[in-house]
């Protein structure tokens, strides 16, 4: 598998790489972090106010913003849309918490993307 | 819904909520295509080297240091996990891409993670 010259200094930028993507990682848990922080704000921020829960036209303009910017940075806008949706479920998953904890019906509380 | 005194102020504050979330969604979009070059030229430097595609070890790294940042920033670990985990599902569409391309059977170069 190794052992000729062209494989000298693989090791290391291999390493290197892999120390890069770790680094990345770093960012996208932190920056994960404070969004859920941010979309936990809004869903407590609506249920207080009785404001609907959910918000189409938002939700869509998310959708076209994110694939162009995917577009832009060269990633696939396809993987762009599913990786909100991923969130957003998961976002789900916290207002329901919330709405639990605040004694409403689960449920009552949605989709702040 | 709206109309009472505690309400003034919510569209203002919500804007600005939605303004940040926008901004880390940003952040994540470009971070991700940032990690995908990485990974892809992970990809390609394993496939030039004719080294193991996947390495366990450094798998189980990987989801120990994600669980624990996650912890240390609020988020929940098991959600840190399976985002990995979907993120590694489309850095493995990515490399069958490249090993297509490479006239290599698909599946052959798989998860660099």
């Amino acid at each position: 598998m190794t052992g000729n010259s062209s494989d000298a200094g693989v090791p290391e930028e291999l390493a290197s790489l892999r120390s890069s993507i770790d680094n990345l990682d770093a960012v996208l848990v932190h920056v994960l972090a404070e969004r859920f922080k941010l979309t936990e704000r809004v869903g407590r921020l609506k249920a207080e106010h009785s404001l609907p829960p959910a918000d189409p036209e938002r939700e869509a303009r998310q959708v076209e913003r994110l694939r162009g910017l995917a577009e832009e940075s060269h990633l696939d806008p396809e993987f762009a849309e599913t990786f909100l949706a991923f969130i957003v479920a998961e976002v789900i998953r916290h207002h329901e918490r919330i709405a639990g904890e605040a004694g409403t019906k689960p449920g009552a509380v949605r989709p702040q993307l």
